[in-house]
């Protein structure tokens, strides 16, 4: 089985939508990245059992993902604030306005919040 | 039962979540303003059934966003949009620079974009 990164940012995004058992085999799995067997050991379960809940975890996450779109959502709108960042500090760099660049400067700290 | 505003904003936000049958009765009475004895004429089930249907969804929908909180923070990132577009608006009509107007124009563009 193979560790997909997406599905670790999905549990971020998602995970408390989940059951705490199947949440606690992900986090183990794929944040802090024990094998099968370890998580097995330490969920007192078997092998396949930690193998069928993080199997039935990802498929709820790629579900709620389905159904919502909401990661995306917000991965377009913090490119989107990395490219009005960009524009901002482009503005400060080039304008000989001092009321300009201040109010340039502004919109880089509030996009730099934003995406916090 | 007092209709609750944000009872439609969420549905909007989370609805795919729900049942089929949860979400369309809490469609009907929040989006098309129907009565609790107009969603059971529609739905064939009594208004207590529509009345419990209702509540039920009510009650996932406020956990959704108690457990994830995504309503509130994709608000916050619509209100931070909308004060980059006031200021960028603000460069844009006191600059005399070209080149500024025509990178504060592109950042209002963007922010309009981005809350779409």
């Amino acid at each position: 089985m193979e560790k997909n990164i997406e599905v670790s940012l999905l549990l971020d995004f998602y995970g408390e939508l989940l059951k705490p058992g199947v949440r606690q085999t992900l986090d183990l799995y794929y944040n802090d990245d024990l094998s099968l067997a370890e998580v097995a050991e330490q969920c007192g379960i078997t092998r396949q059992g930690v193998y069928d809940s993080i199997k039935r975890g990802e498929t709820q996450l790629f579900a709620f993902e389905q159904k919502l779109g909401l990661w995306k959502r917000f991965r377009e709108l913090e490119n989107g604030l990395d490219e009005i960042t960009r524009i901002a500090a482009e503005i400060a760099a080039n304008s000989h306005e001092n009321n300009t660049v201040s109010l340039a400067r502004g919109i880089e700290a509030l996009a730099g919040e934003l995406k916090e």
